[in-house]
């Protein structure tokens, strides 16, 4: 796809059909701003109205153009649409980009529309990008494509960020404030309603064709395709191009907004937020913090660590990074002894050197000590990244900051990012920092955000790893072929005894239980497994065998088996009179232990989805789940335990041993192998409780529920 | 206090004492700021050096001035400082500004230095701002008594928004920013190392004498005296003066940074953000949003309620600022029938109108159509606030914007904000909206903060209410009394059963229970009690009874008393053998109810604190505790229930009933009212847990111990 897209993205040569001699008509605007930023390519007219406009040629249709057109521009009312796009494929048009709203956004008819664009475009292979998208711009080569007013602007400057947005009035909005900062970028791309290409394809192709980018930007309100955009962040991934993503959309109350607005659902952020922290994919949240932080990445300066020394001309600000950092969870460490040692030379009546250092007043009166002591935080090992604070400084004294600023970064790699306090008085030394070797931030807190980014992401990428089952002792091959057998028995769900023996198959431990067919066989039984044992009804009618009065813990005697045998039978009968009962299971009680649960669940988008979480308040009251995509990597079911607010439970709290946290992370891969493998059977797992024992003694399922893809309960963990 | 402070913020004449004409020195620059900004008092100058500077007198010392001087502003070495104010106390000064530093945030000397100020501040009666601090503006009398390069500007805006800030830098950085963007001020008062006036001050003063003031602005490191701030804020809310604090020194780290910065403590963050809450404080935590919060406040409309309209020509920025609301708890709610009926009438094309509502590039051929739009939203009684967001549009386009949105809002008193996406192209636009009605914003995200600000604030002032004990049943003169002789008999602590003695004293319910000095008495205990109880040492010197192995539940028969009796004292004995032993305490054993704790700590600036939170991992592992300081009003006790996060356990989850949360609010009451009699004599009061019955059925104390001011246990809930 690789070359189509090339002649979407750097066309050699273009027509505007429906241009117009208005510049405030959209085809006049195209002509007008296309013409602006110094298109070199060549440029062909499309409207029957004229022969020729400002002295390039003008033909009254695209079959009438006398050269091969890499991308056309349609800026036709939609109802046209249609026609002029099947006249360029006729036309042998590389790529089309289709600006006319009217689409997907506008409800069923305009749907199918957009079907019929998508079905062209896929049939006589001619890459579309939008309906209902501003176009876009190729920095590098001048090529505006876009009807944007952003293109009011004198001067496009150049860069390495790749930006993507599905918003194209937000899109263009950004790239006006990142650019009055001096920020430079590859691509500007509104991908619009995405009929043909998608964000994923995006990417893809800034990844491994543009040369240009270095960093990826986007805006995303929903994904059409999750594969499609998880291959897409592993190869940013995996070549080192930062994917740094502001997707909006988080609330119910935002993804109905987004319904109507590009015709797309947003699907569920919980499970989009661990796909994003599974393939390192950089998540903002606020829309200015979006450019600012591919911004510092840009710069293409790599953390060791997370330790960051604060040089500060105002006390106040420096406070404000301490608690920033502190609160991220970056270190904000001592200065090495040697750098007290010379920095309470050089400023003696400071007295001890700390982190931050407050330089307070007397840069004014020695400006020169500011880049010595900046020397000495920039060699200093205790630090990885040095952030300089300024305060209130005018005019000159602006500027001549920002020189030292620049001229006291030496040899150094580290990232330097200096936050500015001030506002127009600072903007001479503003306007020297802007797109420069520094990372200039306007505010605290989104500096430290950045930097915190910046950070983690090298960190993750250091033990990024593929996704890999666990259990070399299990044949995977066989237990897929016999769970596609067991499954086969049940219809909607399974009972707790085929779900657990689904279980076993994984080698994922189980409580001793069997079945019992009368109270003699249960007697029988419970001999075998040892009082006390825990009565169930076994069957796959009944999900919830508490709300049927069809359990019994800590039975202990064979007179309570008699009585609550046939209790259990009576209650389940009652309870659903048409259900199909398989026998009372008889099972070991367990009463040590801490209980967990692991679910998956099947997500639109994205597909198997494995929660996990401490059992009781934790999940119900709190909610306190942490979620990713299946396959699950061992790094990835490592962080799904630790990154719950309980985990301390599991660590031991309150004189209690620690859990036995490594069996719950093999189980954990297990599910996730289980999930793959029947994700076109399964639509949903519950083992709740999972009881996990002291460290090193295992966990064993106490219960659990498999619902088939016949049947939905319509549970998900992601709500 | 009143006229003192006036001398020195609204000054008839000043002195520069240390002038220079050398305007890179301090002197100078006062002098080179005063004059410029056209200062309208009588200027006076002292320098030895000189008759006179730029045609004004300059005279040896403060003595030799003829004209009495309101304001003497303090430009020398640090070691000349403690003279001069003592000549200018002697020659009648009203008040000084000290701009020197090298007091207490040098440590130990300085701080030696600056007492003496204090203390010649308050025998001389002389009114003190400083010292370490870059001075005051007062913008309405063009008054400019300050050395920042903030000055540097051609003009000050004056305003309603007064302003101060402990960090100068800081401060003066801020208001560049705030007049940036039109945002007019009243005063800008750096207060530095507050050796006289600290910000309650100046905060009680813009309340109570300055009619210019509407909004007060603050930047806060910590307080001096807390209750003096309660004070302060308490006057603030009462007079509807919103006090917006951004309070700095949230962590560990930066409260290090904030004692070497202005050599003040900064307390615990927790309970000063407890006290905000209690007193309608408005907590901003980003640099930004303080002025941009102060400047929506400042506007004066206010919010009937919490409901937003959204109209927008970014679909995008639309389903931004719908998830920031909800994600605030702020509702976006469906227009009324009445204007989907009318909206959908002239924008045909567009189907159903929605919230937020998406006027798309419809917006541009048809300008009009925003103003009959935004006057359907103005006057839906569905909408409190009305938000206008604005994406890219450039130059002309956006004056043309910004006059109609000014022109729409009509007679219409409800807040209208506007979040502004693009950057310097929307610049005409922008400067149309600056500092009008409309307030005007660049982040969606702090708009949503700040009009949640707005909301909360008029909701807060609505249910305020001064602080109440509770139980008209209790004679709490009687109690005091009563309790002081209790205490009376301890020395470190008291035991469980004088604990609960005290308790009972203000009608908090506990245990039945009786110390027995032998088991035979044990015996007969129980039996009025009623079998099982609970056996534990009653003894002030053993607060940690399990840890002592002094502690036996589920106590069945005489048998077992006759046992544990013995066990209990010996275990005792052996784990603490200079513990005085009143006996063991027989205890009813209550084997309901949910258990929740209750303590009291002493915060070394605001006092007394009530801690609130569940018992167990919810207290000990997830910190999930809500804080307010002595007295608690009916509505801070009911609000510190309810803002835990395990309130849901509290209201019945899982098939449970409601606790008995009135009952909850009660003991707080009575706590606060405790605390509040015996804050001189008790320094700690853990009541844990304090067991809650069913809804009408009451609490109970089960354990307490109360800690004495001879003796700290070195805890606090406010860690």
């Amino acid at each position: 796809m690789a070359l189509e897209l090339s002649q979407l993205l750097d066309p050699e040569s273009v027509a505007i059909i429906g241009v117009s001699e208005n510049p405030s008509r959209i085809g006049g605007r195209l002509f007008k701003y296309l013409t602006k930023h110094g298109y070199k390519g060549h440029l062909a007219l499309v409207n029957p109205k004229y022969q020729e406009l400002n002295g390039v040629a003008c033909y009254p249709s695209v079959s009438d153009i006398p050269v091969q057109i890499d991308c056309a521009l349609i800026a036709v009312a939609e109802k046209y649409v249609l026609s002029v796009l099947s006249e360029c494929a006729d036309s042998h048009v590389g790529s089309a980009v289709i600006f006319s709203s009217g689409f997907a956004e506008m409800g069923r008819s305009g749907k199918e529309a957009q079907n019929k664009i998508k079905e062209l475009a896929k049939t006589k292979n001619l890459r579309v990008c939008g309906p209902n998208c501003i176009g876009l711009i190729n920095f590098n080569s001048h090529t505006a494509l876009s009807f944007s007013q952003l293109l009011e602007i004198d001067t496009l400057i150049p860069g390495n960020i790749g930006f993507i947005s599905q918003s194209g009035a937000l899109g263009g909005s950004l790239v006006n404030r990142a650019q009055d900062k001096n920020i430079g970028l590859s691509y500007f791309i509104s991908s619009g309603n995405e009929a043909d290409l998608e964000v994923s394809d995006y990417i893809k192709y800034l990844v491994l064709h543009d040369q240009n980018t270095k960093v990826i930007a986007a805006v995303i309100e929903g994904f059409k395709d999750g594969a499609k955009f998880i291959e897409a962040a592993e190869l940013a991934l995996t070549h080192q191009k930062p994917l740094i993503v502001l997707k909006i959309g988080e609330t119910e109350v935002g993804q109905k907004a987004a319904a109507s607005h590009t015709g797309s659902m947003t699907g569920s952020d919980a499970v989009i937020d661990a796909v994003f922290r599974q393939k390192g994919v950089i998540r903002v949240h606020n829309y200015d913090e979006l450019f600012q932080t591919a911004s510092l990445f840009s710069k293409g300066r790599i953390p060791q660590g997370g330790k960051v020394g604060i040089l500060t001309s105002t006390g106040g600000g420096g406070i404000i990074m301490a608690d920033y950092y502190t609160k991220l969870g970056l270190a904000v460490p001592e200065p090495s002894l040697e750098t007290q040692d010379l920095a309470s030379k050089e400023i003696a009546a400071f007295g001890k050197v700390a982190n931050p250092f407050d330089l307070t007043g007397q840069i004014f009166s020695d400006p020169d000590m500011f880049k010595r002591c900046m020397k000495l935080f920039v060699e200093d090992d205790n630090f990885d990244i040095v952030q300089v604070n300024v305060s209130m400084v005018a005019g000159e004294s602006s500027a001549q900051r920002a020189s030292m600023l620049l001229e006291s970064i030496g040899e150094s790699t580290k990232p330097i990012v200096s936050w500015w306090a001030a506002g127009s008085l600072s903007e001479p030394g503003i306007q020297l920092l802007n797109g420069s070797e520094v990372a200039l931030f306007r505010s605290p807190e989104r500096c430290a955000a950045a930097v915190k980014s910046l950070v983690e992401y090298y960190q993750f990428l250091e033990k990024y790893s593929d996704p890999a089952p666990s259990g070399t002792d299990t044949d995977y091959s066989i237990s897929a072929q016999k769970a596609g057998e067991l499954v086969a028995t049940g219809d909607k769900s399974l009972s707790e005894h085929q779900s657990k023996a689904l279980l076993d198959l994984y080698g994922i431990p189980v409580t001793r239980e069997q079945v019992a067919k009368s109270p003699q066989e249960a007697i029988r039984l419970a001999g075998e497994i040892g009082f006390p044992v825990v009565l169930k009804i076994d069957s796959p009618d009944i999900l919830h065998k508490s709300d049927a009065g069809a359990i019994r813990l800590g039975v202990n005697s064979q007179e309570e088996i008699i009585r609550f045998y046939d209790e259990i039978i009576a209650n389940a009968e009652t309870y659903n009179p048409d259900a199909r009962i398989n026998g009372v299971l008889v099972q070991e009680m367990i009463r040590e232990g801490t209980e967990v649960m692991i679910g998956m669940s099947q997500d639109p988008q994205f597909g198997p989805t494995i929660a996990f979480g401490l059992g009781g308040i934790f999940v119900e009251v709190l909610k306190d789940i942490s979620l990713r995509v299946a396959p699950l990597s061992i790094s990835d079911a490592e962080q799904m335990v630790k990154e719950i607010k309980g985990y301390q439970i599991l660590q031991g709290v309150r004189g209690r041993k620690p859990s036995d946290v490594e069996a719950i992370v093999d189980v954990l891969l297990r599910i996730s192998r289980l999930a793959q493998d029947c994700k076109d059977i399964i639509t949903e797992i519950d083992v709740n409780p999972l009881i996990v024992f002291d460290e090193g003694c295992g966990v064993k399922a106490a219960d659990a529920l498999v619902v088939l893809k016949t049947h939905r309960r319509g549970k998900a963990y992601a709500d």
